[in-house]
């Protein structure tokens, strides 16, 4: 099964490696992580995608929590969750065809952040099977590159998985 | 300096593990990092934002090259190119102050993704500083939650950095 986890961790060098490394040494396959600045000073979230069975999972949880830069661990695959990617692509398109792929930019909300004689760079953001309906839909046009950030994601509702923390670090 | 790299790898267990430990045991600042598919098959692209001096970027770069999972290392920092990041960013709001928030998120071109009664997740994409210029002016309506992917980076125009890549693979 395909688990969705948000890992608060701190702002500190080599959390990445240490994290990275748990994972690989232990065969846990990750599918897709992200790290990036949170609403808390000094602390980072990291969304893990990853495959597991449920013992697995416990397992990789287990490990997770042991390490000291480790400040929580949600896992949100049973929760109503959205997610999130952003791509680039650089599609090949020329004043013939122009046009015709702004079309299908529109469709998906994307932007066209570049325009050259020859090629354009769109952002499209949405969930993995939007992107890949987008990829593939301009994949005729001649992709000449192709960049993916990888998912974040977050709980629908009003509660926040960072909230019990905020409350500790502003007591 | 702040150097930004396009880093080829081939899509492997461990590879993560591998690059970002040989950035924390020689004590390399990884300020943003984000791994993702590409449109070459088995090879995902990883998104580099580091700030060193041009020696110690030239021994990270040759660093990275010993790696047989890395098929190529492109500094992009030169060049003229685009990096866009997306925030996902829950934020307090209630219909009082709904549509106030409302207008903040349609000048920055977000997006709503979920309203519930006291709370909204909205996306935005955009440069560091769009993102943060973001973050700053939903602050006072009090942010739940905010969770950002990491950077990604294309060179403007019709070159793409894994053409040659591309054309070897397809020999």
């Amino acid at each position: 099964m395909r688990h969705t986890l948000a890992v608060l961790v701190q702002n500190r060098a080599g959390v990445l490696a240490r994290i990275s490394g748990l994972f690989s040494r232990r065969g846990f396959n990750i599918e897709s992580i992200t790290v990036g600045r949170t609403e808390l000073p000094g602390l980072s979230r990291m969304t893990i995608v990853s495959e597991a069975d449920d013992a697995t999972l416990e397992q990789i949880t287990k490990q997770l929590n042991k390490l000291i830069e480790v400040v929580k661990v949600s896992d949100i695959t049973a929760d109503d969750f959205v997610d999130r990617e952003l791509a680039l692509l650089k599609v090949s398109a020329d004043a013939r065809n122009r046009s015709e792929i702004l079309q299908v930019v529109e469709i998906f909300r994307g932007k066209i952040v570049d325009v050259s004689e020859k090629a354009m760079i769109i952002e499209v953001t949405g969930d993995e099977e939007k992107i890949d309906a987008f990829v593939q839909l301009t994949r005729p046009y001649g992709i000449k590159e192709l960049v993916r950030t990888g998912k974040v994601a977050m709980v629908r509702g009003a509660k926040s998985t960072s909230e019990d923390v905020a409350q500790a670090a502003s007591k």
